[in-house]
This record gives structure tokens, C-alpha cells and sequence, in this order.
């Protein structure tokens, strides 16, 4: 493929939106979720997220990242005041959905209710599941992390609640993220499902890779 | 779809491999790249990252997380010691060979040379690109951000060089990364390649949203 060479100076010179578009591709395909949160008064949020990542998995600790305030990010103020937040993983069914909790809606305002999606309250936790999501997540926040490069800021939680269909985890403790439809996005606005290559073995300097499937 | 419920207490008493398989699973789709780095002896060094994630467009950042030391990982100290790395994606005639560097070889040895991934200087970047990958990106070591709730390393770049098909460059600033066959990974060890199922236009609150397609 022929490529096209772009520098430091380059992106700088590039018109913003495009630059926005083109960096955050550079990044390949992310994870994508829904962040469910609520606050004291009992008002539910719930915002996208592609910038979730696994930190470590004793305790098993996830990572996402807030663009700078302001304007008010209602999510972070949420976590920060109840402590307790959900992470619900997006499918095809309701991927759009998904996409529209981005849009600037007032604090007032539940993007539950607008986006038709259902918050599901259980087992005494106090934020908000999605309903129409199959694998959810139940996390307590753990750590702020200033990012001074660019002023945004980092939240760290542990998984503390786990809901995942029966059927996708194998006994190896592995999920059959496919089979839950859970899917990809690209970008700030491309989205994708998959099609597994392969699982390979664990990888040792004198053992040839083989397939796990 | 019927969930099981897995709670914290259960978590905690997961056997170790398995709880590893399973927490890493939970972070969705996840980006996957090769991170290149050479010493100031010019010792290569390259290896398989799924954490990384993007921090902002202006400037251009990127981030991803080491696991805590001992033992040493050869690409952490390569990065401080020059500043300069590479992260290239990972398509599907190469995941393999990707895969096969998490082995732990010994310092010494390049993991381009046990791979047969070839390595790939240009335009005065002092760290090595993998020339089999479609789109390669040269970055700047910015930040070195220390996570105290597992002792891991996070370390923030700035992309400073980008090559990508000139074919997979829309005018929107937004790559087609299935055009430039980058593949993404879940768990541990499954890889999967993608099918778009749409770009959809930015969210207003009160405006239906679109294809872009």
C-alpha cells in the first residue's frame, strides 16, 4: 500500500475537526461502552465512552479518560460524588443509541430517557445498568489520575460486579465477546462487529504459536 | 440472554490464570499494536500491546500501560533512555508473529529477528517501524504517569510522524482501518478482524442522527 507521510508540523497546520477525526483513528479500533452513572438526588446519566482500557487484573482495575472542564462532565461529578459507577458493554441492537448519548444534553436531563435505553437497578448497587446491554459491569472508583499533557483526566475503578451471558464464558475464564454481540467502534463515529481470526496459545521463546479453537 | 452474576468475593477467589483470562476479556475490543524501540547501542526491541488508548487530538497524544517491574521490560527502558518509539497496527497476514512477541526472550535478542518481522528506519526517527504494518506511527515520549492502585506504569507520546495508505485517508480526516486490514483483539489471545457496520453523524440533542455511509 502506498503510504502517505505526515509530520509533526503537519497535523498542527491540519483544520481541527479533521484532525479529530484523524487522530482518534490512528488509535485502531476501541472498546466502546456505556457509562452509567447517578447522582445523589437520584438523577441517572449515562455517556459513551472509547477510551476504556485494562489496567490489571489483581484487583482487576479499567481505565477511561475525561476530556477537560469545563464544560461540566456530568459522569465525573457523579463518580466522584457517589463512588460507584457501570460500564455496560454496546451491541448491534443498540449501538445508535449509543452514539446519541454523545450529543450536549442539559445535567437534567436522563439520557436513559431519551435514547429509550432502560437503567436497570440490582443487587443493591447504586448506579444504573443498562438494561438492552449484555455484559455489565459494576465498578468502584479506585484513583484519579491527573494527565498534565493535555489537562484531561484519568478515572481508575475496580470491577466489583460482573454480569455476563452464560453461554460466552468458556472454562478457561475467557468471553466470547461475538457470541454476547458485543462490538467495536472506530474513530469518533465508525462502528463495527467482528469476526474471530483465531485464539492462540501462550507464547514462549522456543514453542511454536498454536491455534486454541 | 440468561447472565451469571459474579461478585467481588468470587472474583478475589478465581484461580489466578483464569481471573487474568476473564478480566482482560470484560475491556470490550481493544486495540492492538506493535510498539517498536531500539538502545542507544541500537538493540531492537519490539512487542504486542493491547492497552493502548487516546488521550486527545490537540496535541496528539496516546497512552498505554507496562505491567509493574521486575522483571524489566526491555521497551519501557528503551523509551526513557531515547524518547522516541513506534506503534505500528497490526494486520491479519502478521498477527501471529505479533502474537509470538510476548514470549519473554532475553534483552538481547530482537524480537524482529526471531519474528521475521522486518524492521524499518526512515525520515531520521531514531526507533525501528515494522515494515509489514500498514500504518505506522512515530511517537515522542511525554509522560510517565505512575498508578498507584497496582503499581503499573502508564506512558503518554505525542504522534510526531504518521504514515497511513494513501487509499484508507478520507477527506473528513477519518482512515478506514478495515481498508488498511487492521485487526483488533479481545482477552488475552483472540484476535478478529471487522466488518463496518456504519458511521453515524455527530449527535445534537435535538436532531435524529444519520449514516455517513
Amino acid at each position: 500500500m502506498t503510504k502517505i507521510h505526515i509530520t509533526k508540523i503537519q497535523i498542527e497546520q491540519i483544520e481541527k475537526q479533521k484532525r479529530v477525526h484523524l487522530i482518534n483513528s490512528l488509535c485502531g479500533f476501541k472498546s466502546v461502552t456505556l457509562v452509567g452513572t447517578v447522582d445523589m438526588k437520584g438523577n441517572e446519566n449515562l455517556a459513551i465512552f472509547s477510551s476504556l482500557f485494562h489496567i490489571g487484573a489483581n484487583p482487576p482495575l479499567i481505565g477511561f479518560v475525561f476530556r477537560p472542564s469545563p464544560p461540566e462532565r456530568d459522569s465525573l461529578r457523579n463518580i466522584l460524588e457517589t463512588r460507584f459507577y457501570t460500564i455496560n458493554h454496546i451491541n448491534e441492537s443498540i449501538y445508535k443509541q449509543a452514539h446519541q448519548t454523545s450529543a450536549r444534553y442539559d445535567p437534567s436531563i436522563s439520557e436513559f430517557d431519551v435514547t429509550n435505553l432502560k437503567s436497570e437497578y440490582k443487587n443493591d448497587f447504586i448506579a444504573p445498568y443498562v438494561s438492552e446491554s449484555n455484559i455489565q459491569l459494576g465498578i468502584e472508583f479506585k484513583e484519579k489520575v491527573p494527565i498534565s499533557a493535555n489537562n484531561t483526566i484519568m478515572i481508575i475503578g475496580e470491577i466489583v460486579q460482573i454480569y455476563v451471558p452464560e453461554n460466552c464464558l468458556h472454562d478457561d475464564g475467557f468471553i466470547d465477546l461475538e457470541k454476547a454481540n458485543t462490538i467495536t467502534c472506530s474513530g469518533l463515529d465508525s462502528y463495527h462487529k467482528t469476526i474471530q481470526l483465531d485464539r492462540l496459545s501462550y507464547a514462549k521463546p522456543d514453542k511454536e504459536i498454536t491455534s486454541l479453537l
